[in-house]
């Protein structure tokens, strides 16, 4: 059943031999044998079948139902299994993509996400405070984020049932249930932790390379007004908890090594753990492209973001907290200067809306520059509204 | 290396027949063989070698390295498991308690933590929100709660290293970074999820008991001054992420059944999904202590929760999110009305003072009523404060 090498790739495939993202299928004829898979293309490279066939001493890690053996591995070991698959490229283990079944390619450890783009906070403090300074005291010196719902976290593909919950319009009395009459998006992109670290040792932004295995694009479903009436004082919770879309591919951190951007400039002196003006530029030149039924919605610039992953990786083990394999970090919404690059219906709306009506569905797709104009991408996040279960 | 049956316990001895907690413990001469174990008195019953003398189906179970699947079987296993626990009692698969390692009893998949006491909402708000109306205007309709950190729960007798981070005083221009000046802890009540709840079906009040398994008390550790500088606008993040201390001991929800108490008259009309007014008495009367270096600073009253756990359960899957075994939610910090109720230091001290100091030990204790003047005990939690790992 496996095929020959996918002969040729179109020009500007973001999905060629310098970006080989991994994730997990399964094939009709064995439905309960997930395992590692690479795509190249529209086709999917059974790295198991291949390694096995070739007797990889990382047979194993390849064979997992999950990533997070490989993700457990270390770089040393990513870095050769990257190598190995490479020379994998030219042999017959390959299976049309959409003859496959992708699953949630990893198990979620603890899953934050973030608040980075001076853009969307700034638009979005004007709307949900309006009056107010729209960025808090201390949006600019740390990088704020908090805790999401690990459990929810689903692949691309997965539908969307509309949450319900309370919501209380500014000049009602009391509060009123039912299906959410305010379902947004959040464009994101992830990053996903390989490497573990002990409790009590923070990670430097120097060793950002060392943990972070992969990368991929996150939908951070939102109902704002279940949001904005619960948020304060200790932050969004049945809002958000629902459902948090993922990338069926994680691309290797390593492929983005050529798109590394100097992140904006700075308007305090960072404190030492968040500052990076010795490191590896931070930024990631990635287009991040939104599309509802079909239309591009907006195009939001990764490159824009005010605070980098390796910041916020350092910022979240700072007062000691450990990491584990299988971690994801969201960026927060990605949203640019301009009307057309904004990651959320909230801002593209001005806070009127429409939001998201039932059998909507949206994809999220994203690349960045490789060398010699190729094109380095993260798999698509797609999701679709299905009607509120009302009882 | 087992003993006969504890011949005798104490009056009043919180870990009676009545009890029966479930943890993990290991002995010396086995240290990689962690297996559940049911707390008689000051001993261990070694559950897993019992069950195994005795053939019983439910071997495997307790033969596991974790909880987990003993909390996945369900409510019919979970009472057959107990009705055949008693009949051991007596028998000779017993460890002395002081012989044995304790470890983390289960695996936490997601974590949540509640602010259900309307006397601590109340007193945190005059003390974070000076001027401001302390209970936001949400507070009464819905149990406030966000997602805390699944990966730093720890198991009592765990010391917690003194945090560094980001803080800022009023008067200052710019933060400063170091180890916490404001170490606090909360003594909370958690409920841990044994069966699971797919997504897209709430939970309601009266299907708490199938899915909670059992009790435990939670130290949530703070660092206000982290806190307070980080957490507005989305909740607490590394004031709290560094650690939270978990008793070794899950005590069975229906031990409590002799303590259950009517929660407090509720300001407003409930909506529906979170109306009790038809259920079981939703309180318990769970009496904890606060110890500091031997000395009892407080004694919080878990009856006088304003929102309850069946509710903040319904609450949490009110919007489709799905439940998970090992899903832990925490009550928030347990204050009572009366000045030596408080369940912080924050409150003890009104916000001046002092806090935990290296080298301070916390110790947590709680007992509920049982029949015929028995205890139904809670597992202690207990943990001891070390200095900052300052580079």
């Amino acid at each position: 059943m496996h095929v020959q090498s996918p002969s040729e790739l179109s020009e500007g495939d973001p999905f060629g031999a310098a970006t080989l993202p991994y994730g997990i299928f399964s094939t009709p004829d064995a439905p309960d044998r997930p395992r590692v898979g690479v795509r190249y293309g529209d086709h999917v490279l059974d790295a198991a079948a291949a390694a096995a066939a070739h007797g990889s001493v990382h047979a194993e890690l390849l064979a997992q139902p999950t990533l997070n053996a490989l993700m457990a591995a270390g770089r040393p070991v990513w870095e050769a299994v990257r190598r190995e698959i490479r020379g994998w490229l030219q042999e017959p283990y390959f299976l049309p993509l959409d003859g496959v079944t992708l699953h949630l390619p990893f198990e979620v450890a603890d899953y934050v996400d973030f608040y980075a783009s001076e853009h969307h906070a700034t638009n979005v403090g004007r709307i949900f405070r309006p009056g107010m300074d729209p960025l808090t005291p201390n949006w600019k010196h740390l990088p704020i984020g908090y805790h999401g719902r690990a459990g929810t976290v689903v692949v691309s593909g997965t539908d969307v049932v509309r949450p319900q919950g309370q919501r209380k319009a500014p000049d009602a009395e009391l509060p009123s249930f039912g299906p959410s009459l305010r379902l947004d998006i959040e464009a994101e992109v992830g990053f996903v932790v390989g490497t573990p670290a002990p409790a009590g040792t923070p990670v430097t932004i120097g060793e950002f390379r060392e943990h972070v295995f992969g990368v991929c694009l996150v939908n951070d479903w939102s109902a704002r007004d279940v949001q904005a009436w619960e948020y304060v004082p200790l932050g969004p919770f049945l809002g958000k908890s629902f459902a948090t879309s993922v990338s069926a591919w994680i691309t290797p951190l390593e492929a983005f090594d050529t798109a590394r951007t100097a992140p904006p400039e700075r308007t305090y002196p960072l404190l030492p753990y968040l500052d990076d003006s010795a490191a590896e530029p931070g930024g990631i030149d990635l287009r991040i492209e939104v599309r509802i039924n079909g239309e591009a919605v907006s195009r939001p610039p990764f490159a824009s973001m005010y605070w980098t992953a390796a910041q916020q990786l350092a910022h979240m083990t700072v007062n000691g907290a450990s990491l584990r394999t299988g971690d994801l970090y969201a960026s927060g919404t990605v949203s640019g200067p301009e009307p057309d690059q904004l990651g959320c219906l909230l801002e593209l709306t001005q806070g009127k809306g429409p939001y998201l009506a039932d059998g909507d569905e949206v994809v999220l797709t994203a690349w960045a520059p490789g060398a010699d104009g190729a094109r380095i991408g993260l798999g698509e996040v797609r999701g679709r509204i299905l009607p509120a279960r009302t009882a």
